[in-house]
């Protein structure tokens, strides 16, 4: 496809405000390409209190081969969705929405949405968010003189990890926070400059999402003076430090259970789902016995734990340890279970506590599958979710069967499973299934949350994708994860080639030193500082709107356009050879080449052609669009709901009914 | 498209239990044509508590070119969402729901649903509605000893219907409850078996959604003895009364209003939105001064008005009045200002008290637009809509322009409107687009909502269809309105052929006796009673499944099948002339016609021909599926969630992270 469509986002570009409160009106911009029509009308629909209201566009001018429509939105509600609507002079109506340009009447829950909640920090979106799972990342000097707990099976840095239970859980590397700090110097060079840690407090295993207090950090970690020194020393380098919270469950041995477990009468008895009156049964996590589930309809439980300067949400994000925010755990499970749900309480309490100790942090949800239930801008800024990019991506780009493994008994296999979903592997996508695959699972998400939402190639949970993918395809995949809306995010060894078959396998100790050993990591390396630099450099990768400009079965490309540039990116699994009309990449014959071995053209129609050998990855930098300025707002067009009862008109009678 | 495609829906061949309760487990159905695949596994993927869990389906057996396949659901959360998953032996994988099949991913909110929430009436899935404005239905005797409040503008019966200000509102042609009494053999000869009356309360207009008491019937309708006449005398013939009930505001006439306005410290004054201290100034619907919305965070409210016994809703369901139900006006704007969401309440608490006085009465929701989101079975059992049936209806058989009127001057015009969607009229769809929609504004909702659904061709706040209709389209507007999953609704005066361009000029008063008069409105009656008549001598076309058989641009077949039959629809703007393969109709050469004149015939290898001359309605009535027995529940194959802190194995934690 390379038919030229009517293009709006969420981008300053097109919305006037992407911060907007409750009453304001924001100026929305839509782009039709020149001879696109007759348009009889260009009107915006939105649905304030749930009933649709009107605002008709009118046009703010010409240029680059497109026609630009300003009309007005009047933020009525919190979440404000709206849609266009194109009025054709010969009877044809189009509606545009967050899932493209549609004959048929759509739906509300694909709508384009402006948000009037607290928007998240805007350093949000700059950021290239790095992973860590403190056991396998480094060790410092003092980790060789701690003494181990009963529960650990040593392991030496360089022993395969092990799968298999007890090992599992239990098998320990002793990676710890001043080991981070030690190696700052790699995730500067790198180019990072947000960290996300696994869970940091004391738990009776390798990962320690069962953690037993949220009151200091696992003094096998360093204690909580290592994290200061951590982040104070990441903060030095530009670098934030975000922490893990398991809203969903604590582990067993957590102080506030084991103050609770056969204690029907301690305070702490509501904070979890006991079923006897013994308080020995209780609902946990799958059932697991180590995870016992929270129950978030008790306002004790609130209070300590997220609801108020005293609660362990704001302890960590307070001095002295001056954490950025948080990723949630298993945020989609979190205070649901049968007929109850109150999600949306904690994730907004959650926020608004995070807020009052400092609003310059950030909130991320971890929402393995769909998570357009939970992410409409009222708490969680973003997810870690995998359906809107990491699954199609690898199903485009990965082998596949997917990775193979070798069992006890010497048998060679193929994982058959693709992240949890027993569908006998990896699916096999095209560029063009990939495309709608995204498209699908981004448009029930407000443009800012898409944002928001990390883009991973794997992580902890995962196998890596370096196991399944297909030759020459990883320069394209970091280089989406870089280049798509969202917040590109590294799993810590990704950069050193690291491979591993699943969840498990993939956590391997950090190979430091192994880009001076092998030629092809040092080369991996450079595939990640050069693209992690490419987004660094370039706002409009940022916060620039996304309008796809051409996708085949092979290839796609599209532009991420900003007020001071445009970015073009090419991806291709096989060899490219695409022309594109002139109205498709303004300013085209001003580009500048950014990344990759590709060749664009322009003829003299000003028709553009990208060509090039496959696999490839590739960006330009060209000119930002020549659009009309838009003004920062908006006149008020909108009727106030407010009625009085000195003034009664016979015209106002007409409205009955 | 005629292919065969493997089929689920949420009808009693395909669900063991239409009606679990939380725990319960549900045996669900798949039939997939013979010869698609091979397949590897079938498997259910629902998403208790927001995380995915799978069941893995078993082959039931083989009948009429269908396997089916059985997999257990359990009901875990109120609304429990599912897919089907089908892995192919060749590696695709295809994901079923209620959009249809997909080779990509699909989201949760298009998933079946099965509802846990207390279900409502069984005779709201046979019932046919008719709606009444009783100012234009009927007078009886005593409406001419009735003296008329000085607002009333009086009108004669055959006067025309003045569509401008005051007469719009105030035109008053005295119809009233007993006049509805004295033609109930109309609609029992009509054979509808519910009627669905707008506002009877006391009003400052004609409609009466200006109510200004809920406490008694307008004495202008014959007050609330009429209606206790009214109610015993339709309950004599077998059929039902709803009233309509206004949620979103009150008139500002209204006894509650009139005690706070001005009144700061009334105990009324928190049952609205006030803005300033004298009690003047207040939210009203689009600032409509005669509507002032009600404020729903107030508890006094809700006790008045909604909850419990003593409650408004209560009163009329219970003695002596007895209503089988309540149909909310604007609905979706209920509950909802600004940033206050609190609809999902009002439409709990209001089904909560209808179940204490009569759990046997439905709850039925205006919602003019897009109704998923609050229609999750939690509240409203089905919603007065347009999206999902009418509007497509209207742009595949309505003239594209839409209905033409004279102004003032003389001009002729045409609607620019379309369902109060500023778009030039009325749209134009194949009948491609017209089940494209229908399953775009369907696909999430859960079936036993969708059943609920209130299938009108028109309504007091619409035009007539029959103003617009193409040349031979009423019997199949009709006939879709009678064979569809959705409650039929006939609006009196529809089966006199009345017209009316507009929601004002649709209020026409009836024509009675016109079919006696006029050869062309007895062949409109009759085609009504007919219908109906079909309608309710085939419960499959009221609880059967939907499954499509043939869709192109000017025709559509699809069947509805039941447990004991199967009923085949046609409808055809154009010749019809479609050859379907075997297993689209088993047993096809049993077709016994019900409706229309249309040909069935099979060929020697079971090929079906339907071939007609349009514009064409017809149906056949056929054996139901010969499927395999369906387990009345399935065996559990969940996980239980509690854990005891007795019991723990190494094996449990390895489900840890």
């Amino acid at each position: 496809m390379t038919n030229l469509l009517p293009h709006h986002d969420g981008s300053p570009i097109h919305v006037s405000d992407l911060e907007p409160s409750l009453g304001d009106t924001v100026t929305l911009r839509l782009r039709v390409p020149v001879g696109y029509g007759p348009l009889a009308a260009v009107r915006v629909r939105s649905n304030p209190d749930h009933e649709p209201a009107w605002s008709t566009a009118t046009p703010a001018g010409v240029a680059d081969g497109w026609q630009w429509w300003d009309a007005p939105l009047r933020i009525a509600n919190p979440r404000q969705g709206y849609r266009w609507v194109l009025q054709h002079e010969d009877g044809r109506v189009e509606w545009l929405n967050q899932a493209g340009i549609h004959s048929l009447e759509t739906l509300d829950t694909e709508d384009f949405a402006v948000i009037a909640h607290p928007a998240p920090p805007r350093w949000m979106y700059d950021a290239v968010m790095y992973q860590i799972f403190p056991d396998r990342f480094a060790r410092s000097q003092a980790a060789d003189e701690r003494e181990l707990p009963d529960w650990a099976i040593p392991a030496e840095w360089d022993d395969p990890v092990d799968p298999v239970l007890p090992g599992r859980s239990q098998q320990f590397y002793g990676g710890d926070l001043d080991g981070i700090v030690d190696r700052l110097d790699h995730l500067a060079d790198l180019g990072i400059d947000l960290i996300y840690l696994t869970p940091f407090f004391p738990a009776a295993s390798n990962h320690r999402y069962d953690s037993s207090s949220f009151d200091r950090v696992d003094p096998l970690l360093g204690g909580d003076e290592a994290l200061v020194r951590l982040v104070e020393a990441a903060h030095a380098r530009g670098i934030r430090v975000i922490g893990d919270l398991t809203s969903n469950h604590s582990g067993d041995r957590h102080e506030w259970f084991q103050a609770a477990v056969g204690h029907p009468d301690a305070p702490e008895s509501d904070y979890y789902y006991f079923v006897d009156d013994e308080n020995l049964r209780y609902e946990a996590w799958l059932g697991t016995p180590s995870l016992p589930k929270f129950n978030w309809s008790s306002q004790a439980l609130r209070d300590r734990f997220i609801e108020g300067p005293d609660s362990v949400v704001a302890k960590w994000l307070d001095a002295p340890y001056r954490l950025d925010g948080w990723r949630i755990d298993v945020a989609n499970m979190t205070g649901r279970l049968g007929a109850i749900d109150v999600n949306a309480d904690v994730r907004r309490v959650l926020r608004r506590t995070m807020i009052e100790v400092n609003p310059d942090t950030v909130l991320l949800a971890e929402v393995a599958n769909d998570p357009s239930a939970d992410l409409q801008g009222d708490g969680w800024h973003g997810a870690m979710t995998y359906p809107p990019f990491t699954r199609p991506l690898w199903a485009w780009l990965g082998e596949a069967r997917g990775a193979a493994y070798t069992t006890a008994e010497g048998d060679v296999r193929h994982d058959p499973w693709f992240f949890g979903q027993p569908i006998g592997g990896i699916p096999r996508y095209t560029a063009r299934d990939l495309v709608a695959a995204m498209t699908r699972f981004t448009s029930n998400l407000p443009w800012r949350v898409r944002l928001g939402n990390m883009q991973a190639l794997d992580s902890h949970d995962t196998g890596r994708f370096a196991s399944v993918a297909r030759p020459g395809t990883i320069p394209i995949a970091v280089g989406l994860s870089m280049t798509l809306p969202g917040m590109p995010v590294v799993f810590a060894g990704d950069e050193f080639g690291d491979t591993g078959v699943d969840g498990e396998m993939s956590r391997v100790p950090m190979p430091w030193g192994s880009d001076e050993r092998d030629p092809a990591v040092a080369e991996r390396l450079e595939v990640y500082r050069d693209l992690i630099g490419l987004r660094r450099a370039h706002p409009a990768l940022a916060r620039g709107g996304l309008r796809w400009v051409h996708v085949d079965d092979a290839s796609l490309a599209f532009v991420r356009e900003g007020e001071t540039e445009t970015v073009l990116v090419v991806a291709s699994t096989g060899d490219l050879d695409v022309e594109l009309p002139a109205a498709a990449l303004p300013g085209a014959h001003r580009a500048e080449t950014l990344y990759g071995q590709a060749t664009l053209g322009v003829a003299d129609d000003g028709a553009v052609l990208l060509s090039a050998e496959g696999p490839v990855f590739a960006a330009w930098r060209l000119p930002a669009p020549a659009a009309p300025d838009l003004a920062p707002d908006g006149p008020d067009q909108s009727w106030s709901g407010i009625a009085d009862a000195r003034w009664r008109t016979t015209a106002e009678e007409a409205e009955r009914s």
